[in-house]
């Protein structure tokens, strides 16, 4: 079948060669001239060694929205408000596969797209995947969450295969905060990694980190276990201990001593977690939740508080229960 | 105050290296005599760079037992009845920090204690923590579980420090159980790693083998939230993605064509995990527990069976649902 997808970059690419690999017909819109253009040579500018397909790009969005009903969102988080607003969704359904909250507004991606386009079906797709791994078909397990239950497993069907294990939510909040919050977490691993604090010191800020995020996620109205699941831990895990990571490596330079827009430079691409951020700061005053590794983070990145400061501080919290009241 | 350890391997060591910069005074008990005089004289044969202070080291075991009223148990598991049989632990504080089940009876470390000392107050200490890192005082957190609160709280205190952050727990089966279970599926990550499946192939194992590990843990008692902490989800970050792992590099070593015998041989330690599989291959039939990733790692080691077939078919299971039945 056809299937359209916006956003031409690593991932929107990387989703476009798996489901060209499965025989469908995939138009991938994309704003880059010199991207369109090697797409249409079966190649990709940025993404070394990959044959695409049955997969073709065009510059026109209108072009995408009349190619399929099914349409994949793998743009940047803060373009797909204006990229959306040009077209009807209102009879399509949409695949949201990127992660992250609109800065300002903090609103998920299907929040967005509902905001614009009322009665479009809308999913998230979402769990541990680099799209490098993705686009040269090694085995990969995401989730992919929504209310309308018969179209979901049609979507499923969509996607699924043997090395793209595909399993079904319907707690799109959760899945779509895991997404977001595991960035701010990722963050404060590079720190700790660069600050050389070793593997125990990580695994245990995933694991405390993973707490907060489950605080922040129940607040918010999602499931406690989808935190638990692969668009929670799943992806944090790979996020936080990977230096393919771009949320990890702003940590790490941070530990380095570089100052935030110093580490925006030189990573030269959207770091998720230092706009997430602010949400979570904002949100854990508001509601009342305690999240000392998120605000941690706030403190060094926004605040541009001293680094080892912070560290200092949150390692000298009082002892406490696990889980429980004791 | 004063402290026993059993045990002077590394992790034995590293806890008292830690207990030791605390100012308590420590007396290892160890069999080899190597050992022993070693941390006489303050160092370690097989540890690097290490420098211990107020730790002294027997080879009496009675010396152990008398020397403190708080013992901590970091023999293999499979040396740890025969080892406390010799002394009377019925008015000793125990804190376990040895992880796994005993070969044949599939028991716990505290109810190998309880078995033998019913009277003995028994905690366990456990949570993503190697003995390397620990030794050079790097930030760990760990958590201690056990049922006689007051006690638990004394213990903590004994151990707690800025970089050695105990979190407290009453649920001392899953706190024991995400210890032992663990090891299996970082053999599965092994595997993965070796076979070249890449990141998120690992991270979906990670994800799919911890709700294996809840599955198995809620039906033998323990609490489904204790997996998600430091000793569930945290050691198993850690043990299934680090090199420095045993238990993956058996993994590792399978998926180069070793067969299970001659990795064991190469490795030269205990690989845990390829006990404690044949007690969740029992449970999992016993129970019925759906355990699809623990019972490949089973086909793989213990029944020998080929390892591309298994693997494909674990790939090949039909699509569900993350945690609901849709």
């Amino acid at each position: 079948m056809k299937v359209s997808v916006l956003g031409g970059g690593r991932w929107g690419t990387a989703l476009a060669t798996h489901l060209g690999r499965l025989g469908h017909e995939v138009l991938v819109y994309e704003r880059n001239e010199d991207v369109v253009k090697k797409i249409n040579e079966g190649r990709h500018p940025y993404i070394q060694d990959i044959t695409l397909s049955n997969v073709s790009a065009t510059q026109n969005l209108k072009d995408a929205e009349s190619h399929s009903d099914y349409l994949v969102i793998a743009l940047p988080v803060q373009a797909i408000r204006e990229v959306i607003k040009h077209i009807d969704l209102s009879k399509k359904v949409v695949i949201s596969a990127s992660k992250g909250l609109e800065v300002g507004t903090y609103k998920r991606v299907s929040q967005i797209v509902k905001e614009i386009h009322s009665s479009a079906v809308v999913f998230s797709l979402s769990g541990p995947s680099f799209a490098s791994e993705v686009s040269k078909g090694l085995p990969t397990a995401l989730v992919l969450a929504g209310e309308e239950l018969e179209e979901l497993r049609r979507v499923r069907d969509i996607f699924f295969s043997e090395n793209f294990r595909v399993y079904l939510s319907t707690d799109i909040i959760g899945v779509e905060l895991g997404g977001a919050l595991k960035n701010v977490i990722a963050i404060a691993c590079g720190i700790s990694d660069g600050l050389g604090y070793g593997e125990n010191a990580r695994a245990s800020l995933i694991t405390r980190g993973l707490a907060e995020m489950v605080r922040i996620g129940i607040s918010l109205g999602a499931k406690r276990e989808t935190f638990y699941g692969l668009s929670g831990m799943g992806d944090l895990f790979l996020t936080a201990s990977s230096s393919q990571s771009r949320n990890r490596t702003f940590g790490f330079l941070l530990s380095k001593g570089l100052k935030p827009e110093d580490a925006f430079r030189e990573i030269g691409q959207v770091v998720e977690g230092a706009h997430t951020v602010k949400a979570v700061k904002k949100l854990s005053g508001e509601l009342d939740i305690y999240t000392p590794i998120c605000l941690a983070v706030y403190q060094v990145v926004v605040e541009g508080q001293d680094l080892y400061k912070i560290v200092r501080s949150l390692l000298l919290r009082p002892p406490k229960e696990e889980f429980e009241n004791l």
